[in-house]
């Protein structure tokens, strides 16, 4: 019956996600929770005077991790930026975030939540990966928005050079939410063509594009300190394909069959989390830079498991 | 056809503002207009990023005023916290803000924009007065969302303690959106009931709800550093009526026959701004709190002038 | 979780509802109920067929009841136009409809449905009290659309006189959904006004108001055959203030406290169906006029008790 | 600013598109134009009777053919079933068909329309062939839904066989909106695959798919009599890209580059009607297909040229 979202994490992210949601009526109940208590209290204060003047009801708890036991859908943005910095000190930024990361996922299994994680917060394959495995919640219940956000900044990039709506521009972007993601170009089609003779057409240049993807959520940081609208929507599209058992086809970071760590690959998702599987006909040459992007995520797993165990 | 808003000033007020819109498919085209052209271009790229993941399709234009020529809405949010705060030096203070809002005005009547001017920057029936002196549009066309965001307050802090979905509380804050604001206690009604009745049926302290209702914001700004959810849903809000021509009755901040100053006071709402007055038949009591709010605003529109012609 | 509606009766009412939720999202799973095996499926095709067009995902059940036992809400329109016309034999009348809900209720309590049931059959008010009193569900989780439609049309017609969105028009019709309705005319509003003066002031008939408001369902009724539009506003209000916990204050046909039938009164509707009751203070008149509305539903519930029993 | 739509011939499907954007709030103002004067005056009421109840504010107007000179978009329904209809005299049926488009193509003509008009009459191609040349309208802006309905059907039995969403499958049916229709198989997907690995692993039958696409109006029809929802949904999702200028790919039926009369092919869609051509790497075969499908088209509209100019 009644929809329910818990978001931890309400910074410029969380915030945004919960702003989408609510004007979208995506769902009924939120669960606010966050370490800076007096920030978190006021943003429920902002978004209760909204209220009069939405469309679709809501209402808000804040910092209480007991109401997740029937929550549908928690979303982590925990840490965001921090986590995304680099540091001095290599070990010593993973040990925070592993250890932030154990203790949030403590959390989540005392509440007794059984519905599906969404994870938002960087390095978001290790992150998801870590996620997973520290709160024991099935595989197919726990997603990471991943290359979902890559993959509309390809669709955005194509779609002002061809003038078409960024939704009508088909492909995916694949492997890590990171440096080391691939563009599938094989997969990408605009206009009813395979991109390439449109790119020659267009005088368009593929490196730079790819350059311009994977540069996107920088040049947003630069220009405002950090992203916000392009993950929240990511992340609210996701949401909702699980929240209305969608059976969509999205590119999201998920445990693949036969693999140990997270990656983004396009799957259908509903109520359950990841139903199915899809199968790309890629290039050999995209199959071995996914598997390089993938063996990148693991390795950096492996780092942050032996910090863990040490 | 198109439905086309303009945004002056995209900070925390201005972007979720856009944001809301961009969710709910309010407009279909918009422009962004901000000092810090790195930042509202980051934002603009941000926004683009959610497109492929949005239902409604949106297209933006950054800082070119000249796009204002066929704009139905343009929101002012500019200042929004400068302008707000206190300053050691009140007439340098009043100097700045008439300063900044002369410009704006002038940018204004330069792109030809004919449509209906939103204004949301503090303090609010001031400046909104002074945008439509300076600006020279109808008075109709320029309307301030004043209270429309404190009777959203009371709407909040009645229907939690009735437990009542706060669109279904009735009643008008007036005057001021400010300090001197006037909650018509006498419009007030909840659960089919006259709310005096009620308050002291639930124990609730009139004077004390009062008192949180003009503090509501502070509350928020203390908390997060600035207000934004709020003010944006009830910016929304008004700017839908206008889009939509909606003939809604609304309390917004706008020139009440007789008066010189801006006020908030229940008026009709739709394409070509303020298009009816509403009556209240307000006691005594309340005519006069609201002839004293509306004193405050016309002597503190005279400090401005007299700096401005100075 | 999911939101899951069952729809009895899908002719043009129980079609136009559906139609409406699944253009609006207002549920993820519809279960579609209807003797006419052939048609209420392709109506479940007609409906699929649209939903690669829609923005919001759906699934369609039909002609399952056992479906129901975890259905939010439940909506009879059966019989609709049938049982309002008028026949020859006005018991004969009355036998095949009581028999028809009584067949129905059983079904319904057969499929172990624990949600809120929405009836919009008419006579509404003494159907409803027979679903109750059948179902065995608890009364506060029977709720009739009742004078929320004659309402609505009453907001049509003021708002029209006086250029108004209906939605700013406030005020209520109550009693029964039918001739004996009463316009509480001292609950009506406009402009900040109450009605009367500006009757007056824009020279309105109020008898030819109530009359009009009375005669709003023929008037359709005669020039389409029957009436589906206005109706299946009502009755989607009323689900989505369900569906999502609104605790809206809305005028439907309950059963109020001290009433053995059901009538239509303001009350707070939410996730439990009836969750509080609002008090009008309504002149004299008005009182005695809501006790003969009340009165005669009574009667007639008695003369459909007393075909049921014999 | 405003959104206006103009739907000509409110009968099932007319009325059906008005219910979906009332809901949705496509547009502002709606202008219904059908020759039995009492049921669309009973319509107009009826809708008007959902407003105090719906999110979206909307005006209607009957009958003013004058009031489509500022319309964004018109759409024509009229004759929907009666036209489809098999009649014993082919020619005295076109007769019939070519005068009253005629009529209509003059009344548009003398409205001052210069927006995109959309043809839902059946045979859609022809009919859409045939308003072009009658209202002289530029050819980009006269578009009919054509296959966009047949696609959804493939989308809709695929994602049911596969247990997905059906607009996570890709491709398109192409050509006559009619028997002679082409499913181009070679653009269809799903998971990530090209169907036809996939029918064979789950043992559907190709022919027996292509048959159900073309027999689901059929179905549909010989059920309720009509059929709806589907067309309805897809003439909004056609309206909607135009009145936002969307620039979406959507498979419609337009005058394609070197072709007399309208077929279905994909084309980017926005404010202007067809903006850009898509161009599909169709197989020779079903190249094939398509030209005889045109063919087909291109000999039932010199028929009806035949009889108008005779």
């Amino acid at each position: 019956m009644t929809k329910k979202v818990g978001i931890i994490g309400m910074g410029n992210v969380g915030c945004a996600v919960a702003h989408a949601m609510m004007v979208a009526g995506t769902a009924d109940e939120y669960v606010f929770l966050d370490h800076t208590e007096e920030k978190v209290v006021a943003n429920q204060l902002d978004f209760e005077d909204a209220m009069a003047n939405l469309t679709h009801h809501a209402s808000i708890r804040v910092n209480d991790w007991s109401a997740l036991a029937d929550a549908d859908v928690l979303i982590s943005t925990l840490g965001n930026i921090k986590l995304s910095q680099t540091s001095g000190d290599r070990l010593a930024e993973l040990q925070f975030t592993s250890q932030m990361v154990a203790q949030v996922a403590d959390q989540i299994k005392q509440s007794g939540f059984k519905g599906t994680l969404i994870v938002v917060s960087n390095p978001l394959d290790v992150i998801a990966t870590l996620f997973q495995s520290l709160t024991g919640l099935p595989a197919n219940q726990v997603i990471g928005t991943g290359t979902l956000l890559d993959t509309a900044r390809l669709q955005r990039l194509l779609g002002q050079a061809l003038q078409v709506d960024p939704r009508s521009i088909q492909g995916y972007v694949l492997g890590e939410h990171g440096n080391s993601q691939v563009v599938a170009w094989s997969t990408v089609k605009a206009l009813g063509q395979p991109i390439q003779g449109l790119l020659e057409e267009r005088e368009l240049d593929q490196t730079k594009l790819e350059q311009a993807v994977i540069a996107g959520g920088m040049q947003v940081a630069q220009g405002k300190g950090f992203t916000s609208y392009g993950i929240s929507a990511a992340t609210v599209r996701l949401a909702t394909a699980i929240l209305t058992n969608e059976h969509a086809q999205l590119v999201v970071s998920h445990r693949r069959p036969g693999q140990m760590v997270y990656s983004s690959y396009p799957a259908v998702v509903g109520r359950q989390g990841i139903l199915a599987e899809a199968h790309l006909d890629l290039l050999p040459g995209e199959e071995q830079q996914l598997a390089q992007s993938v063996a990148l995520i693991q390795e950096r797993f492996e780092e942050i498991k032996a910090v863990i165990t040490a």
